[in-house]
């Protein structure tokens, strides 16, 4: 199994991501990895670890796509650019079957669809972040921010996306789909996600109804459905406010000496929870709804979460989503 | 100062709501209170307490709206329920400047509309809680759920109402204003927020720009501007995350025994920390863009709840809340 990484997207490009490659490469017998990028500076991060040269392909690209470019702009004409690169490996080389970048999220999601080109049959492909829930699990969100205006059917199929993308993940028989809204009563929501409650409830998905963003995490579900605009607030909320709370009780912690004391006894509980509060333990987002698997990984994201996007890359391959995707697309659509 | 509060709303009433009301006339030596609601039930309650007769006018009411009615209904054929006798009271009687209700939000909006009436010159009037905010100071959304499908208008005078209301209750003198979006950028937002946007800019307010929703709480902001279905999501995210977080804290001390050692000295820090997020403080959330003063409490307000919306309530009546939002919207129209 062949995945092509942008090795120079991301804050911590190369080292995290040529480590994050090799951590996964370690974990995955059947794993190629195409690195793309300034080759000098890949083979001299390579040089630092031990691996298996048959399995490395190196592609030179001397350019960088920033969060500074503007995207649209920026796949056009850096064409010299790793990310850039990296798509048309992914576009034009049947034996590469997925792409991991940590750049520029509009980079990627524009070059996305524009070099690697939408799945027959898709109105948008959409960004489907996973998010922790209270009970240990996780949840997709699916639009998280790359379709700000979105018609009914674009929402329909982010719901028949999550629902794959959830089964190939976690072998979840039926994913719970909820569709956020104001209320959990039928009649909630706005003009949108009226019509959308009405086209789910007839579908061959798991739909559950509305949901309150107050239960986002709660575990009740397992897909989340919005418009890009409304997954973007529901995701950013959830961090900020998670953020919040960890700095009050940091302040908390420090304003006595007790409260410091105790904070040394609960040492070890406090990482439990920072850790699985942590997003770089859950790879990347994947861009559903193109014709090959692409998966954004967080810009700031160390080795650890670069080795984690590549192996969700890797699962996702072999439990073949695409071709799921494009099958109950197809089911829908004869149905219709 | 005359404020008439809805006994019989809400799910601690009419206990909390009697102390509540009590309590508030302690703090504030010119205040008056019409209480609404079975009158016999809230004679009971009053004797639990010391207060003077003369400042406190009983209203009998004996029916009551649930959160299971349907709140146009409601309105229209519960008569003699506490909330539309409120309303009437609040209405027509010039001596009243406010109501406060913890009952159904559906009924006390569309009540707020029909019974009361929007001021003139408003679109469409918007319910405003405060929230949280990493600094210790509070920020103000608005709307949270009243209009679920706004056009452009709607925002830019939920920015004007909101920032009066910053003004009338804290004494900030340019309430920083921001909308709420995907991104800083001034391009980011959706076709809604972007034509707000461009509409805010030319405000005589102090409009510092879009918004992402993982810094609403970060103090930046006095206003945040959203229509009500994503001002909802977001505010229902705040409240589940920062559910998760508390209740992933807990598991994490009850995990090992160090851990629940530790937490024993940091009782004091985590005690803090439950009140810098506790709505009860808080007071309600006023409906901005009716005629009269309508504070809701939420449903599960204690006595310091609502004790915290009667006083606030009082402060935005002798803040002449209502005189300004008119005047600015006066002052907008001439402009426009």
């Amino acid at each position: 199994m062949k995945i092509v990484v942008d090795i120079f997207g991301g804050d911590n490009s190369p080292q995290a991501l040529v480590k994050g490659c090799i951590d996964a490469m370690r974990e995955r017998n059947d794993l190629e990895i195409v690195m793309v990028g300034d080759i000098g500076q890949v083979s001299d991060e390579l040089k630092k670890y031990p691996h298996d040269t048959n399995k490395i392909e190196l592609c030179d690209a001397k350019d960088v796509i920033t969060n500074d470019d503007v995207p649209t702009m920026a796949i056009k004409t850096k064409k010299e650019s790793s990310l850039v690169k990296a798509l048309e490996l992914l576009k034009n080389r049947e034996d590469i079957c997925g792409l991991v970048s940590a750049g520029s999220t509009g980079a990627v999601l524009t070059g996305g669809i524009f070099k690697v080109g939408r799945l027959k049959g898709v109105g948008r492909p959409a960004l489907a972040p996973l998010l922790p829930t209270k009970t240990g699990g996780n949840v997709c969100l699916i639009d998280c921010g790359a379709n700000v205006d979105c018609r009914p059917e674009f929402l329909t199929q982010f719901a028949l996306m999550g629902s794959c993308y959830m089964k190939a993940m976690f072998d979840i028989e039926n994913p719970k789909v909820g569709l956020v809204s104001v209320g959990v009563e039928d009649k909630k929501g706005n003009e949108l996600t009226k019509e959308v409650f009405a086209r789910l409830k007839e579908m061959p998905i798991n739909f559950v109804g509305n949901m309150e963003a107050r239960d986002a995490l709660t575990g009740d579900y397992d897909v989340l459905v919005a418009d890009g605009f409304v997954g973007n607030v529901l995701l950013k909320s959830v961090e900020g406010t998670a953020s919040m709370v960890m700095s009050m009780l940091k302040k908390a912690v420090m304003s006595s000496t007790s409260a410091k004391i105790g904070a040394l006894f609960m040492k070890k509980a406090f990482k439990q929870l920072k850790h699985d509060m942590d997003y770089n333990t859950r790879g990347g987002a994947p861009f559903l709804g193109v014709e090959k698997i692409i998966v954004k990984a967080h810009g700031g994201s160390n080795d650890v979460a670069v080795k984690a996007a590549v192996l969700q890359t890797a699962k996702m391959a072999e439990k073949k989503l695409i071709e799921n995707i494009a099958g109950e697309l197809r089911a829908m659509e004869g149905n219709a």
